[in-house]
């Protein structure tokens, strides 16, 4: 060294982006000191992983499709840092509808649906900059963004109106430097499905203002009976769109780590910078594994529809029946979700005095009835807790019992007369 | 909008790090619009991915361990950001040595070492900080770290020394905004080995400066008979060290993304940041491929010893090859490598006066031969041809023997006699 150095001492602090990327679900819950109640069996309705308890399985033509990927020999060296040509052209040919058809140069495979997210906000906005995004929402988002410097603002959900997006509200949270809106549908936490309309009106605001949207569509078609799932893009004329999905949550392989990005740009605003932006910063890991990629093709075209079906089915019952139940519990006010895999409650705390917040509900709950449900302020929600619902039916059906009781029995008003009158029957 | 946004257009920008994150190899690749010599089959010496001809394949033992995985159904759901525990296990156990003993806590799984280097220098170096980086060197430290406003200062390897470190001007580029050194042991594009007393010689001054290293030792253990690869923690009592390695290589699977971090900090200096840091950067893309993941306990415990000595020697036996009959091709001075899979060779542009450039060259050999190297500069050391030594032999035999015809040819002083001699016998 030239000049005399100032390093005498160890002294190697982390950088701004480590210090900055902060998941307050984890934080949320790793502050939970509570045990769980060592005489009932722990049923956690916290984990958005439907392979936990075993009773989702991936399809066996998914399963065979990876097997041959890996027999072939014809996927392990390096794909494009984009991904391999036949698999982007499989997620094109599974991503077009009649409204939208994918060209595959339009498809970047990713390592997950969080490292598709991960781009995105890291192309679009910088440090500086703001991205919008939903309250009650899923907090990955703030996460990715927060970390680069980018600071998020939330605009609000309508939990009256079916979590619709409160427009007015969008509208005032855009700035001059809003770089993108997160849409997030079908939702998570809420588990709603915007309508067509509604998607229409979200894209006149995002028209008007210029702002580019990212759509997390992860959760896409999985809608309940009756309900119908609109990609954003299929909608837009204008307002560039990158879509990000994956196999993970409809496919129930979500460690695969299989996501994409699809670029929706007919009006080419985003081939100036953006697209080739997208393109080096997917250099920066070279990609998604290659079995799976090899595997897309046939997984995307071969799993049958009965599985999806039978997913949504179980997805269905175990929403009709956890809504069911939790209806008739005092204090509590589920609100039915359109798909997805969650579903939203509202406590009412001023049943529940002894519970200064949700936090203070889901510990004592986990105490005592060792259920444990995320409360709501992981999703910048507070007074509600949100319940994961492809747990095994019999674990659902416990579930909701312990919940009934553990409300009924700290409930200000009903404490005193359930005493007195025994267990509300609850039909379910 | 409470205030008139200036946003009358759309006017999408990249952001900084999707704009300064740049491949030099990608650009000065894609910048050569020479078209191959279509009378000659195509011979790409180029590529650093062992699988591309499929002479090189991974032991049926880790194809077997991955179908077992994929056929258990216990690993399609999350895993940790940092892994599984049994993943970790393994590689702490495959990474542990009669020096050093790496406990699972001290390992983090990443998709792939790109992953698993980008972590790293996110982790540790901030804007306006610099990390030092070998010269001739891999052009993805560039990549990642320029990418994130860091910028890079490249210490001289010494090719008459078998591309030992010249120590001197390692010290003379640290300062006081020196984040991290990075050193890159089997080297690529050197193939060089460092040994105990080099290693140890390099531990010292960034001891005395207090600076940790990024050891990337991605190609570790793929070294030559009678070479030993030392890992670099093997030898530090006090510096702290993240090391990045992975199956890319050695086990012939680079597409597969299966990486890693091992944190080596016996003084517990990373403790204060660092390693939270990292934590918390492995969940912006919740981690590698589960199904990997799952094979990783097999692959590490069951490759046969046979299959790593049989990827070595035919490594050993090409590089021999190359350098034997590249050494008595004029105007070219090959060096031969003691591992990894690529040789530098030297050109003397003296010789070829009509080539202004070793990218001029590359050139004008693939137009004239369909033999492609990458020049020296993608790997910011002109004068230089990099090749990769995993070809099948007969490509690597005619690689050289169109080499040798383009450097006769080209020679300003051999052309005249050879027109007159006819061709330079030369053995292999």
């Amino acid at each position: 060294m030239s000049t005399t150095p100032n390093r005498n001492f160890w002294n190697i602090e982390a950088s701004h982006i480590a210090k900055n990327t902060y998941n307050p679900i984890r934080s949320i819950v790793e502050n939970i000191v509570t045990e769980p109640n060592p005489n009932k069996l722990m049923i956690a309705l916290s984990i958005g992983d439907p392979t936990t308890f075993g009773n989702l399985k991936p399809a066996r033509e998914v399963i065979e499709a990876v097997k041959e990927s890996i027999e072939s020999g014809l996927f392990n060296g390096y794909a494009p840092s984009t991904g391999y040509q036949k698999a982007r052209e499989a997620v094109a040919e599974y991503s077009s509808n009649e409204f939208v058809k994918v060209d595959p140069k339009d498809v970047i495979l990713c390592s997950g649906c969080s490292c598709a997210l991960d781009l995105c906000i890291t192309a679009l906005a910088r440090p500086g900059q703001n991205i919008l995004i939903p309250r009650p929402g899923f907090s990955i988002y703030r996460t990715l963004a927060e970390g680069l410097g980018i600071k998020v603002k939330s605009y609000n959900l309508l939990p009256e109106y079916g979590w619709e997006v409160n427009l007015d509200d969008l509208e005032a949270q855009i700035d001059e430097n809003t770089a993108a809106i997160i849409i997030n549908n079908p939702s998570n936490p809420c588990g709603s499905v915007f309508s067509r309309g509604h998607l229409a009106d979200l894209l006149e605001i995002a028209a008007r203002y210029y702002v580019p949207i990212i759509a997390d569509e992860i959760y896409e078609h999985m809608v309940f009976p009756g309900r119908s799932f609109h990609p954003l893009a299929s909608i837009s004329v204008d307002v560039p769109i990158l879509s990000c999905s994956g196999l993970t949550k409809r496919f129930l392989v979500p460690g695969w780590r299989m996501g994409w990005i699809i670029i929706h740009d007919r009006q080419n605003i985003l081939d100036k910078e953006i697209r080739k932006g997208l393109q080096c910063l997917s250099q920066r890991i070279i990609g998604s594994n290659t079995i799976v990629q090899g595997a897309l093709p046939a997984i995307l075209q071969n799993t049958p529809q009965k599985f999806y079906d039978d997913v949504i089915e179980t997805l269905y019952e175990h929403s009709r029946l956890a809504y069911s139940h939790i209806s008739k519990i005092p204090g509590l006010k589920p609100i039915m979700p359109d798909g997805a895999m969650y579903m939203m409650v509202y406590i009412n705390l001023a049943c529940f005095t002894e519970f200064k917040s949700d936090l203070e509900f889901v510990q004592c709950m986990l105490m005592e009835e060792s259920v444990f449900c995320l409360p709501g302020q992981c999703f910048d929600y507070p007074s509600y807790i949100r319940l994961v619902i492809t747990v095994p039916k019999d674990m659902l059906v416990e579930a909701c019992l312990r919940i009934q009781d553990f409300c009924e029995r700290h409930h200000c008003k009903t404490s005193q007369t359930i005493n007195e009158l025994g267990r509300i029957e609850i039909e379910y």
